[in-house]
């Protein structure tokens, strides 16, 4: 099942997509829901990042072949850092290029939703706390990494508009088997497998949630293969494709 | 002006606190308000913590005596981490030790919450987005820190309830001015002055909102003095005191 988060006549809702077909979401999203009436189309609507996060807990390091890439030892456990609720926007907006970077990256990642109150989740439990899957593109001020030597993450990894998130969440993939890509102006710059993930989303949360309470609608950003961290500029168009899920695609724009 | 937030007769409010009696807040906390009715006693009522933040942005290393005790080199500009929404505990509630750490620091801090929509403000305009101060305790997972060199600040800063806020907001001391201090079960740990602050108030927020984006309502930690990173254990009650604010309380229980 698709479901869209999106803007129609002035108002914000969830739905359910079908084809080119928005239908309401009747119920509660983070708990039981059917498909309701036909809404509209698609093509009426300006979709809307679909998750409403308090927080978003990303996971860096967690590709085996961006691992081999950069020439890093394998982590023993994940490395987590914050794409906290400003970093967050939709497949309609577009990314600030920071004002504090010159050195913009972007990472394709597939991010997952959470549907309940997480805390102290054991892995055998943990996918029943997915919500849905969706396409990320975690924006990197890498030039902040650098210089910090990796200990300003606060900066590099949670400037406004740093987390796309989109184009809606997809209920029934395998997350650990699909392919994901990234593209900047239509070439390819990553083109990966999430079977090469090494802690697994089921660990993710585990271990994420043995420390931190994760509420409905956070995010959870499960790092990005091999290519990772490639430069972009002012005017780029980055897209991030998930097998399964479609493609999320933003512009990159100047300071206002 | 003292502003509490706190729970009476099973509801949470905003309120004008003067001696021991609690008056209504009538109008928008973030706006414009006044001090309405009379309410009902201090006593009577359960203290909140006086924020309800999107996230909080902490700064590392920020008083000159804690960078001389700890011989480390003064910083060019302010060391940002993340308090998130998870860590904010009030008055009335106990730290829980987190089952992932086994070398818990408390530290003293004078925290500020947001009063409008901050971004990209400039240092001569960051007081007017200051809604009030308050106490807070930066508690501290260091064993996270040691073994990750200093890059794993999202275990070692954000575990739940490890940023207690209270007792309430005041508006109209000095930040740069006032006493702080912190105690372990009445014993000082922590006896030091908020003049000796490097990254003052209007800088922080300068810096902060150059690249994120703070809400009202949003908290922003200025650090804390030498002692700072004190140990504590389970059953230990911590307490800071700034002058002109009050004191902030917590006791440290095991998880559930």
């Amino acid at each position: 099942m698709k479901i869209v988060r999106f803007e129609w006549q002035g108002k914000v809702s969830w739905g359910i997509l079908e084809d080119e077909t928005i239908f309401a979401l009747d119920g509660d999203l983070y708990d039981k829901f059917d498909r309701g009436k036909e809404m509209c189309r698609l093509s009426d609507v300006r979709l809307l990042a679909p998750a409403e996060p308090t927080t978003g807990v990303a996971c860096g390091r967690n590709y085996m072949d961006h691992i081999k890439e950069m020439d890093w030892p394998v982590p023993e456990e994940p490395n987590l850092f914050f794409k906290p609720a400003n970093t967050v926007i939709g497949p309609a907006d577009d990314i600030i290029y920071p004002a504090i970077s010159t050195d913009l990256r972007y990472e394709a990642e597939l991010c997952l939703v959470i549907k309940k109150l997480a805390r102290n989740v054991p892995e055998e439990k943990a996918m029943d706390y997915v919500l849905g899957y969706t396409c990320g593109n975690d924006v990197t001020a890498i030039d902040w990494f650098i210089k910090s030597q990796g200990l300003d993450l606060t900066r590099t990894k949670a400037c406004d508009t740093a987390g796309p998130l989109g184009p809606w969440l997809v209920t029934d993939i395998d997350p650990h088997n699909v392919a994901i890509k990234g593209r900047v102006n239509g070439e390819t710059r990553q083109d990966s497998h999430t079977s090469l993930m090494i802690f697994r989303v089921s660990r993710l949360i585990r271990d994420i949630t043995a420390f931190l309470t994760l509420r409905p609608g956070d995010v959870v950003w499960t790092g990005t293969p091999k290519g990772g961290a490639s430069p972009v500029k002012m005017g780029d168009v980055i897209e991030v494709e998930i097998e399964g899920i479609g493609i999320l695609k933003n512009k990159i724009v100047a300071p206002k």
